[in-house]
Formats: C-alpha cells, sequence, structure tokens
C-alpha cells in the first residue's frame, strides 16, 4: 500500500484537488450541454455522451494526480479517509475548501465557454425517495470501491473510480451525483446536469449517510480477519 | 498464480461476494430501465448503455472485490473453480448462496429505486435453440477466459471479464446470461433486462452445460503439455 | 521481450487459435447482425455496436489466449512473425489453417444462433480503389502496432489491438477487415458485416501488400539503431 | 521515470512522429467523415464516433511508438518538453517537422481514401471567445496531463492521454483541438472536422498560450516541494 501523503507541500497539493475538481465539473457539466445540444431530443445519446466523457476525464485526472494529492476530488472521500486514519484531519478543510472552490469554478469555466451565465441557479427537480436512496447507495458503492483499490490494487484505482461512475449514471435514477462538491456547484447550471438548489440538501445528507455505511463497512473488511 | 483463497474470513468473504452480485444485479436491470426510458424507442441505444455499463460495473466490482473473495459474482465459476481443485468444495454452498441471495436484493434495489413493485414476474420471453445454443457458449466463453486469465495475466481479468460480457450482450441472440445468479434474479423484473420464470430452467441447463465443456477444456489446455 | 512461442504442444496452441478466430467471427458478425436489427436505421448507432464489441472481445481472447499461442488470430500476424523470424515457418501452416476453419466455424455459429443459413454467400459490394488503399494501410497500421507492442510493451499489446481496431471500423472506408481469415469468412453472411466473394480476391492482396511494407518498416525500426 | 530519449536514430524517431501523427489525422478526419455520413443527421452520434476513435487510435499509437520516440504527435508538447529541459531543442526542429507534414499526409489520405479531394480548405467557421478560451484550457489541461503521467505514472500514460482527449471532445466547445499540427492540417478538409484556414492564427495562439501557462505549471508542481 502506497502512502497517501505524498511529499508534495499542501499548498501543491490542494491546487492539485481544485484543479482536478475544477476540470472534472466542466467535463460533467460541458458534456452535458454539448450532449443535449447535438443530440435531437435523444436523451439517452447525450447521457451516453456526458457518462462516457465523465469517465475519461477521470481516468485522465487520476492517473495524473494521484500521486501528488490522492485524487480525491470529492469531499466524501476525505472525510471518508481522515475517518479511517488514512489523511490527517488538520488538512481535511483545506482539502474540502479547494475541492467546494474547485467545483464552483469549473461549473463556471463551462458556463463562459459554452456562452450562458457565469454561474445561474438550476431549476431542474430532483427529490422524493428514490433519488435519496440512489444517492445513499451510489455513495456508499464509491467509497467502497476507492477504498478496496487503494488497499489492493492501487495502480488501479483510476479505472475503477472512472468505470464505476460511467456505470452508476445509468442505474441510479439521480444519476449518482455521490460528490457534495459535484453537488452544490451544478446548482449554478440551469443545463442537463442541473439540480435545484432546493434539493441539494436532501442530496448532501444522503451522501454523508452513505459515506458513513461505507466507511464501517470498510474498517470490518480490511482490519483484522 | 496468486492463490485464489486469500486470508479474509468465509464470512467476509461471502458478504464480499453478497454485495458485489447485488450491485452487479441492480446495474444490469437499472441501467435497462434507464436506457429503455430515455431510448426514445431506438433498442440499439438502450442495448449499448446497457452493455456499457454492465461492462463498466464489473471492472469496479472485480478490480475492488477481487483481492478479497476472488470476485467470482457467479455460481458457475465458484462451481468451476471446485470442480478444477482451486476453490474448496466445503466453502461453495456459502459462495453460492451469498450471489443468489445478493442477487435477487440488487433487482429488488434497482426496481425499487426506479418506483416500480419491489418483485414483480418478468413477461420477456426467452426460450428456442438459438437462445439455449447462445447460454451454452457464452458460459463456456467466460469461464474459460476467467480460467486463462487468472493463470496466465491475474491483474488483467477484471478488463478481460468485463469486455468479454461488454461484448457477449451483443453476439449472442440471448445478450448472453452466462449466469445462474443473474438469471433466477432477472425473472423478477419485468423491464428491459428480465427473463420469463418459465424460460429460466432451460437457460440453466445451458449454462450448467457451458460450464461443463469450458472446465473440461481449461483441464486439457492448463495442465501438462 | 516475452518469447513467442511458449510451452504447449502446438496442438493445444492450434486449437487456441482456432477457438479465438471462431469466438472473433462470432462477435463480429453476430454484433454486426444484432446492431442492425436494433438500430432502427441508423447505420452509424449499428457501427457503433459492432466496433465496440469488437474491440471489447479481442481485450478478452488477447488476455486470455496471448500467452498460450500468441494470439496471432490473424494470418497476417503469423506470417510476418516468420518472416522476421520470431515464429517458426514449420508452425506456420498449422496456424494458419485453424484460424481459417476457426473464422469459418465463428460465422457459421453466428449464423445459426440468428436462424440464418449456416454459411449464405453475401451481397455486400466491396470493391474499389478506396477500399483496396484503406485494406493496405489498416493491415500494415495493425502489423505495426502488434509488432511495436510485442517488442516494448508486451502486457500492453491486448488493449492495443483492441483499441486499433475499434479505431480503424471508422477511419477506413473499408471498415477495416486487414485479416485474410477474417475476410474469407465474412464472405459467407449475406449481413451487415459480410463481402461479396467475388471482391475478396482484392482485399486479400491489399493486406498482403500492406503486412509486406509493414513487415519491412519493422525490421527497420526495430533492428539496430 | 524513464528517459524521454531513447536509442533509436533521430531519423527513426522523427519517421514514427511522422507515421504517429498522420494516423492519427486519418483517424480523426476519417472517423468525422464515416460518423456523419452514417448518422442520419444525428450529431450527437457522429461525434460520440469521433471521439470514440479518436481516443481508441491514440491509445494505439502511443503504446505502440512510445517507447521509440515518445510519442509525442504534437509541437506543442514538443516544445514544453524542451522548454522544461526533458526534450533537447537541438532535435525540436525535425520532430516539429515530422509532425506537420505527418497530419497534412493523414489528411491526405482520408481525404482521398474517401474519394473527396487531397486537399481543399475548410469552410467550417471556429472562431471567438468561447473557442479561444476552449483552446487555451483544453492545451494547459492536455500538457499538465501527460506531464504528470510521465512523471509519475508513465506506463498509463498511453490511457490517460487518450481518455484527456475522448472527454475534450465534449466538454469545450471547440471539440479540443489542442494541438498545432492537427489545426494547421484540419483546415485542407472541408468536413465534419474542419477548421477554416481563416480561424488557424487564433487556434495556434490560444494553444501556445495554454502550454506556456501549463509548462509554468508543471515547473512549479514538479520540481521540490
Amino acid at each position: 500500500m502506497r502512502p497517501t501523503v505524498v511529499q508534495s507541500s499542501l499548498a501543491k497539493r490542494a491546487a492539485v484537488e481544485f484543479v482536478a475538481t475544477a476540470v472534472l465539473l466542466a467535463a460533467i457539466s460541458g458534456s452535458g450541454i454539448m450532449g443535449e445540444r447535438l443530440a435531437s431530443g435523444n436523451v439517452a445519446i447525450a447521457l451516453l455522451a456526458n457518462s462516457i466523457a465523465t469517465g475519461a476525464i477521470l481516468i485522465a485526472l487520476i492517473l495524473a494526480f494521484g500521486e501528488v494529492s490522492g485524487a480525491h476530488i470529492n469531499p466524501m472521500v476525505t472525510l471518508s479517509n481522515a475517518a479511517r486514519g488514512s489523511f490527517p484531519w488538520s488538512e481535511t478543510p483545506a482539502y474540502i475548501a479547494a475541492q467546494v472552490i474547485g467545483a464552483f469554478s469549473g461549473i463556471a469555466l463551462a458556463n463562459i465557454m459554452f456562452g450562458l451565465p457565469v454561474l445561474f441557479a438550476s431549476h431542474h427537480v430532483r427529490t422524493g425517495w428514490p433519488s435519496w436512496i440512489a444517492e445513499i447507495v451510489a455513495t456508499a458503492g464509491l467509497i467502497t470501491v476507492i477504498g478496496c483499490c487503494v488497499r489492493w490494487r492501487p495502480a488501479s484505482t483510476p479505472f475503477a473510480v472512472a468505470a464505476y461512475v460511467t456505470a452508476a449514471y445509468w442505474f441510479f435514477p439521480s444519476t449518482s451525483f455521490a460528490n457534495p462538491a459535484v453537488t452544490l456547484a451544478r446548482s449554478m447550471t440551469d443545463t442537463f446536469s442541473g439540480i435545484r438548489p432546493l434539493d441539494v440538501p436532501a442530496f448532501l445528507a444522503s451522501q454523508f449517510a452513505g459515506a458513513a455505511v461505507a466507511t464501517a463497512f470498510l474498517e470490518w473488511l480490511l482490519h483484522e480477519n
């Protein structure tokens, strides 16, 4: 098992979390806009583009930045690692701040590039138990996949995470946000991938619940026989 | 060749088989539902989403869990391994029970998330020699690919299995079930990926036949020159 | 560089070439049939399914069988290896016979599974300089990619070959056959992936020319500085 | 970290850059033509084919040629490496010349294969700040991903680059050229992937700007803690 904390300074690692989360959000949001514009109303084709682009950018980002910052790109990953003792609590606020600011920056970048307002609230309704259950399970699954891969096959983690996210778009009715920074930022784009600000808190709560379950499961699974 | 039986307790390994099979079935069934709902009647696009999502979730699951339980996720894999002496017969019932219960749980999860009855019998007719031949060949191919990869390129097994399954959706008229746990559970969802309960026994028999052929082939191929 | 000739007997290695080529052809032809039937007349969607399924099955086949027979699955690969001294001429006839018989067996399997005549001549016209140039370049590219990967990154060869073939479907007007066994067998299915028997000889000649160019290029590139 | 300069002579390495860039451009342009012809007017499907084919050919090319020439295939990569001291300035002109000549050769090949004029100027308008910002960011991202992967995970670089480019098609309104050789050559095909000659200079300037930013970022990130 490689050390999660590599030798770069916290400033460099936080900068990398900022950049990676910004690019991820630009990819999620931008490919949603492009897909919807070109798909002639066939939503499945737009979602295919959206899910393939998101998975592909995750491969690139985690391969490029995994050895610098761990490429968490997700506050739930950072918190779960901290709770399990594999990431220092003292560095958690810097990571999460970088991720959240990066996420909004990425949404703004996509909006600007596609000629839209820099930030504008979404009207995309995403609420109700199906979505909340989906976010609980999707987040638990993501945290579990990451925890197991980092433990046993660290070099393959980028592919596992990307593949999980690409699939999760399709079998969770919420299309699987599974990331509070992503959720917050996507409330500020009234496009294909948006979420109404009103619906954000329940998504965040569901993601916390899912991450907590996964963290406990990993503790049980990975420690002692 | 890595040992198939790793150090985790049987309880942990069976739990992992349960979780992995549940997630696999949720992905197969959920992505079928989502694909069909969004594809505006173009079945090829729905099947593209279905096959990509299934392959992707298999990469994630086998990378994450392969080092714990072997990530069989399929009673035929467990039985074939046992028959070839690389998995203990004494643990086979626990594995298969975990897989079958996991499969039904995953189908139930997808049905709940998409607002459908928890379990409801499929009316999707899948019968006749073309489908049965397909299941024999598809299962034989899957068992052969796994057996060869585990022997020679264990680290690449997740990618080989996922790629095989994604392709198999397209060239077998049955869309390739190749897994008794998957087959049983898919009889309980009347959606895109379902199979009529009446058609299940012949699929199971075909899968047994295919696995038996592949097991014999592997014995011949992998032992002595 | 790993030895091309592994320890299995010629009988086992030829059997593996037979099986692999049969499965490849069943995948090419079967996914073409399935794609065309489901795509509601949108040929791009059918070709997307066809190219993804072909690439995916190649990953599985080369990962599974590469360490046994080298997973040539293509007479041009066998001949080019022999010409470059990395495969014995004495075994070449057995390999090529296995590949050609396997190819026809795979086409027959797909035809049977999809309820069509076992073998029936194609009426798909594929002729003219654009197609012939395409086959020359496509075959040269395939042989070059394989030769370089086997020399420098053998473990990644399955992914390079699969990616090359998936791409080649799209940028060669012939959709890139690049394989005499594949070409001969595809003349016996009057479906999406077929080729008129009359057009086969020019394809074979183009493939020989492309393989010869690539073999000479590899000799220059890989030997001495 | 492997040495960027391998043992082959400059002539061989430049030849490889020529071949790789030619094949890349044939793939970009050819798959655009094929996609548009077959997609029945659904541009999203054409772009899906275009982006998947481009990513796939990059995997094959970088796996095959990375150990020979470094597989830059992009003057910005060569210049950025030279500026960072990991590639000799003295060899830079030969690399860039090979890439540019290769790019035009690849465009000409695609045009010939698809029965079009060898070279004919594009009328595809690609101008304005959204596209220029996109090219700045897309090029900066590409150079950063390559620089980080070469430093930390060289064996995975082909997959990171291919995944980045596939995603970038979808979230940059310019569809991400990010490569001066590609940009120049695509002005000479009046098809799906073309760019009006008049719009080329601003794209090149944007790419230079993006590469400069990324080179400075990499200097800061990769050196000292």
